[in-house]
């Protein structure tokens, strides 16, 4: 059986580049250990003419990538551009020319996930997507094919590494503006760090976590999300001394609302095992009946890490072509209802600049209670002009707990609603 | 296209009869999620007239398991029985008859693996075994899927959850018989604990984990192997006064010297994440150059977390017999060299009793030094005939850390070499 496999690869930066590098390199490992002599046939990069760190064969790179789709030797093709234009397009002349697509776009699967997997299953060929989340970890798999049968509630995680490491830097002291600084010097946030610290890169994530975990379709538009980028290095001080630190969690739930996905800044209790996971690290948690809890840890981003998770789709998918199979779609999306977010439940932290007066307390617990949200502890802090609380909630929905806080700012004894964050025990 | 799947089941114990309750009890969300309509056909128990807990139509029980194999309307073969006769030769039979199996058998496929993957590829149908390994664990395919195209370095894990549960007991006091007896009457522990205490069961899944990872073959008999039942509390005791948890290991290596696997009681470093594993919690570390470090811990057995991992191997190995596909065998085996354990470097820790007098440590270091093993801690405790000196080595090859002991042992005042454990760092 001819074992050769042409594939074409969109794109040529952090992960195409290592991508090409591997399949050069490790060639003969790759045969040894997979019998698939896997061929990189065409490149499309953005300058043809610009050095590379591989030798490739004359006429491999084209500036065209619509050249690398319509290759008659290409079998299989890699899309690593990044961005929905003109990677979606591509991607989906791929599929309909029935070629097998391995892609690490999250933002281009969370948008038009439903239309390329259809399109897929038309051709009978498989799309591929390991690397769109968690960079180096198996989560994509493992979700879609060894928990088919397990009817998950839950997958909550840190599913940026850029943010979390700011959120490490500020744990020990810095300011957000230095913490980002920081990591654009090492190379952990980019020169516009904006998708990362926002939470859209996160919530991209939370969409296809949630879909494959669920078996219902929920798109980019349906995750609401806040980023990191107003947080302040006190919170996360005081979150410390209340027993909790303050990642940024993407958070999909089953409940009998229907399923939801969210992404925030987050206090989980201190010895919660996402509470040590510093840096540049990935984590997450898959919660259901029969499973109770797996967690999957790894290198969530950079070249080498994400270049494995997509060479690994690459191997599964050159196997697919020379066995010729019909694939079939790996998973079915339901149209389940999504859950409201102001229907979410959750506990809120809220740091308050008060006067410091008599009855103080009094009116901002009555103003609680008027939006139905109860106390679950409260800490003062400094006095006269300084004096500052640190309430606690008990969970309640978030319509609620922003009425709460309307009417908080309305009251004149609370001179500022300095900052507020959602609280979560990962498991309830 | 006719979604129905004929599934034949061999064994309705705990894993089996929870898979059997899900297959009919979840039936629905099954199809909604994968389209697929898995129907229970034919289930080889001991007792067919016993009481059931799912109602199954008269006929589909037999206590001939090789009627199941042979049933027409059985496509799909499931082995939950366990044990190697006679699983194997039905696994063979089912595979030589074109039919996909499913097995949860560890101890099967550490034996007669390569046999019987070369029987399925023979056939062209797939093998799958993703819960002989970390129960709801999902290992096996992130091993031999995702990180197909990573040249893996080191696995280590807890991948015995009823030794760990022992081991978590004994770290808080407990005696070994007590905390063994604890176990079973919590059902952690079977009434023969033979096969999990002296680490057999450990040693088939570091079998297949090596296997799997490295893609050479190392058997059953490759993996030299040491349990929990000689280790006494006190030894504990003296690993946390010393900054170390006692964790039983599976580990496996690739070396200069070449690959190999082997399952020992192991002091760990307090602070890494192995070490906080308690309970019967499985976790496993994967390494390499370009992931660095994964963790994928969960339920590492129970019939609900393994029935869920049966449940994703049949749902995977349903949609390739509706496909109608060649299956491409997942892994191939090269035959690397195998390192010869005694040339494996670990450190050691030894509990010595002693005569408390002059000259002693003395001449207890020139017999280290002899061996060509250098010692790294030395704590004295007690004095006169309850002298007892911990001794913590630095790395050194297995055959010279036991020229040192042997040595020790013919040292007049040595009046007892009480107990060894080897200490690594997971990661060195």
């Amino acid at each position: 059986m001819d074992s050769t496999v042409g594939i074409g690869i969109l794109g040529a930066g952090t992960v195409g580049g290592t991508l090409i590098r591997r399949l050069v390199d490790d060639h003969a490992a790759i045969v040894a250990k997979t019998g698939l002599d896997l061929q990189v046939r065409r490149v499309a990069v953005r300058d043809p003419g610009k050095p590379r760190l591989v030798d490739l064969p004359a006429g491999v790179l084209t500036a065209d990538p619509a050249e690398v789709v319509a290759d008659p030797e290409v079998r299989l093709v890699v899309e690593v551009m990044g961005g929905l234009d003109p990677a979606g397009d591509l991607v989906l002349a791929a599929l309909d020319a029935g070629k097998p697509v391995v892609t690490a776009n999250k933002e281009l699967i969370a948008a038009r996930g439903p239309e390329l997997i259809a399109a897929a299953g038309r051709s009978g060929v498989p799309l591929l997507f390991e690397a769109a989340v968690g960079g180096g970890i198996p989560i994509i798999r493992p979700l879609s094919e060894t928990l088919a049968g397990e009817q998950i509630e839950r997958v909550a995680g840190i599913v940026n590494g850029t943010t979390n490491y700011i959120l490490t830097r500020m744990a020990d002291g810095e300011e957000y503006a230095d913490a980002l600084a920081e990591a654009q010097a090492l190379g952990y946030a980019e020169s516009d760090p904006t998708a990362d610290v926002t939470g859209a890169d996160a919530a991209a994530k939370a969409a296809i976590l949630a879909s494959l975990a669920f078996g219902t379709w929920v798109g980019i538009d349906d995750v609401p999300y806040e980023g990191i980028d107003r947080l302040e290095a006190v919170d996360l001080f005081w979150a410390h001394f209340l027993g909790y630190e303050v990642k940024l969690l993407a958070i999909a739930t089953r409940t009998e609302n229907g399923v939801s996905a969210r992404v925030h800044p987050t206090m989980i209790p201190s010895d919660h095992p996402l509470a040590a996971i510093r840096g540049a690290t990935n984590a997450i948690f898959v919660s259901g009946p029969s499973i109770h809890e797996l967690l999957f840890a790894g290198p969530g981003a950079g070249g080498e890490p994400t270049a494995t998770s997509v060479l690994g789709d690459v191997i599964d998918a050159a196997r697919q072509v020379l066995a010729g199979a019909q694939a079939a779609p790996p998973i079915r999306f339901s149209s389940a209802e999504l859950a409201d977010f102001a229907d979410v439940a959750t506990k809120w932290y809220l740091r308050l600049e008060v006067a410091d007066e008599p009855g103080v307390l009094a009116r901002i617990a009555g103003t609680f209670g008027d939006a139905g949200v109860s106390i679950k502890s409260v800490w003062q802090e400094g006095e006269g002009s300084e004096a500052m609380l640190l309430i606690v909630t008990h969970r309640a929905a978030e319509h609620r707990q922003r009425q709460a806080i309307d009417a908080l700012r309305r009251l004149d004894a609370v001179r500022n609603v300095a900052a507020t964050l959602r609280v979560e025990s990962p498991e309830a």
